[in-house]
């Protein structure tokens, strides 16, 4: 079964993922939850790199702030795709998001938005519905509700205002 | 077999996929170029991204700068994984890179460096590989290479420098 | 009768609007609020783009925040001006600005500033007050009371500084 | 008939006027050019504005560099649509673009991007059409020609590289 | 006597003004506050500019926010300093900075750091005291007072800290 | 006779100042420059701004790239008007600017444009003309001219463009 | 024994030391801090600094915000090691950063992240262990800790969510 | 004999050095200069700081450009200071300055300006000063030759303007 590894620099991280962890139930996804540090604990990093396989997992998010390393550090040991997620902890992430999107040539990392966890998760099921058809069933699920909601508030908001 | 779309804004861009190309070559993939543009050509994209699984295309790279709302705008319409590529055209490409990466809740978009469409063909390879091992070997492949390269380079300094 | 389209990305942008209600109402003109997403209701956007006419509307407001790609999207199905309001929700703002502004060329999107609520309805009036000569008429006198405004807060305050 | 204003706050900013002289006369508009500083020439700026309503001139064009205070100077004059024209000239554009577009509540700048002046040209013929149905007709024709360029462009890359 | 005039674009930005008051008691200064906007109302600009030398003004503060046009476009039509006051109402102050520190050669404001409104009344000062040596005393004195102050809070924080 | 020092802190920097010359020029005003480092020559810089009262130099401009601390240690050391020409080396003058005009409370810079040696010279002369009244008379006579100029620009351009 | 000297601008900027300040008693790293100002105090910075060898004090720590100058003016004044520490006042500590890390060729500053006093005063345990292993055995000690607390936190997390 | 380290993470980015290496010779330091990525070759790395010890090296110099992780990765694997070079490759250098100064708490990386390689020498040069007296007295000659290099330089430019 697919699964995804989500490793964060710091717990203090934690409360970004609220929106990934919604997501996660949404589309029913297996994952794993690591902190680990691409400075204080890089054999951490490398020892849990070298286990993916051995788990199934196929793709890994990784979400760091500041000169956010792990993203990039965690995509030179594999070449399984690697979703940078810039955390917002100074500059307004801007630090974090240059750190992690603005990689050399040869080691890519697939970055989403600032703090944007939702959008995180949702690469990674998408990634990983090429291989696993029912992901990619829920995946086109979640699309017809999104769409199904903002009509709705479309619809709430055209009785109140355009009587 | 594997198949990588990529779709440009506008012609005048193509220049910026040199390095990609070349990635292309290395690891020997097939895709499509098309010059499809989200705001004069809404409908073509709408038409080539209807076509893509009959064409046996799992991964889309979209390039293109200032307001760059195509890979937006793909993404919106497929579930399958869309790389974004910042092209600098103004700005340094920073407009690109905000329009592209900062995507709302619900459509991600895999964004990568400004320019690096190398890493983008990377990516797209490493999102294939999961489903075709026989892509994941020539990265590896790829990886050793680029070390080799670096570590021949190194030689060739030290021979120079710290004799 | 003159009508002015005003369409957001998310209904949780509402109170960004709250200026630009009360110019609406100053200026008494007629509008109709859409909630309308140019990633998760691409049909939707364009079905109510070709109600335009029918309506009599000609003129359309836009706000959305990050990659803002609402304005731009409705702009190229469209050649009546569209008004885009960059709405601040990360970055101060400045990604929804570059991702409205910023626009290739062709496809033009008349931008005003982040959350400028009031200036997007009042330029969407003077747009509209080139074929309907009352509203020029309140025009001007807003700016009789904007100006009106000022001189009495400048008396109160020479009253209280300049004795 | 319906007529443009282009004001530059210098004429060493008259290259940026390039592209949009094109569509101008694609689009076969009447205009007027004028050389007017919003801080040298400060009444000549205004004389012009007050004889807008005799020339039949209904939409202006002002560009600047810098600090560009034209803009919004001239739109404090008239509650005739102004068209901002950031140019640039030094920060890449940013001071030029942030001087027009941030304006104060009350006075309203149609800002384009940055040296865009084929779409501030466009906004403005945009703007005439509510009012002139001929050039409403010239505009669809242009973006059918757009759009055909952009699909014969995508034909030749086609043939070129997806063979 | 000397005196400066402070000139505001809007009410809402007078406590900004606090430090510079403190400035403007301890130096004993003689000032004259208004509210005066260069878009709302630009002829009672005009109008007080013309009233300075028979007010015996040398020297003018120009505060304003967003696109911040007050400092140059009252610095047009004078040629006494102009201290342009940029002030934080959006985008961190950085759109004011720029709209008044870049502006166009031949119309200089002498701009200060953000809301630094207490150095823009001490640049008011040091430059009437080339005509008027009894503020050149006080300036110097008011050097030494903030001389005094850090060297105090430096013996007590060596007594707390290096004992 | 006024006077006034001009500062640089590299004399890589000279070009910068040719615009001001041109304005030194016209005005035919009297300058002492100065090569001196905040960073190299410290007591230079200190002996230079002593012997100021006795060369009869009323204002100081200081021009300097990157970490521009060289207007901000004059300030320090004086309460004469100092005058801050951000000069671009690196990060498009941004570092520069940011390090002049941002100065802590009770040491004002009077800080002009990026490169701006032109408007850096004029203000001079405007913080002069308060004691001097025959610069007042060549500050406007300037005026004139650069409207002037401006208006035969424009009566070129409209022979040119709207015959 | 080896010490530290801690230098800040302005008493206002304590609480940002706080995270230095434990790092000091982890370590248990002598230190003296001073308040003193490059600009208002200059001649206490010289002497102070002409006093660190009598004190031994090998390397400073200088904290600024705005236009910080105090790093680069005391880097000016001695060839021991100066660490520069940004510090967050206006502009999210861009102004700072800018203003000690551009320093020109010649005169080094050593600068951490913005607010980083913990990286600070760790730069300058690790300067000052060359000289003094005891530091260097702490040092190592920290990294340690740092590590097993990283893992001690995954090991929670683990238990918590991938049960 | 005290060495220096100087890692870069690629050879294209030797011309930068230039600066930096004219510092070294006069000095007269010893230096050890390796091409080695944090990505591409992170094993060489790791073997590499593990041997400074060996070599009697007690500081390291890394520059890298984009998201520089050079500079951070070999700060977390050794309590030696490590010089962080940020080195222009794209957007002017920003991503690499904040890639490496906004390091998170606990790894610091003394920073210095954009692809200033002379400050990063000389840096390491008063870090090493501590240990080697005989460098601290270079250092000093190194400081009054350059105050003289700008007196000499005032010298001349007085010689030809102040006359």
């Amino acid at each position: 079964m697919a699964k995804i590894a989500i490793i964060l620099g710091s717990d203090s991280d934690l409360p970004v993922l609220d929106k990934g962890f919604k997501i996660i139930e949404k589309l029913n996804l297996a994952f794993e939850l690591r902190i680990l540090s691409a400075h204080r604990t890089p054999e951490a990093v490398t020892e849990y790199i070298n286990s993916l396989d051995a788990k199934g997992i196929d793709v890994i998010i990784a979400g760091a702030g500041k000169a956010a390393h792990l993203p990039g550090v965690i995509a030179a040991q594999t070449v399984k795709p690697v979703i940078g997620l810039p955390i917002r902890a100074s500059l307004d992430g801007i630090d974090a998001l240059y750190s992690i999107v603005q990689m050399p040539g040869g080691i890519p990392v697939a970055t989403v938005g600032i703090n944007a966890s939702d959008n995180a998760v949702l690469l990674a099921a998408q990634i990983l519905a090429l291989k696993h058809p029912e992901i990619n069933a829920k995946l086109k699920e979640h699309r017809v509700e999104m769409r199904a909601a903002v009509l709705e508030k479309d619809r709430q908001i055209q009785e109140k205002y355009n009587k």
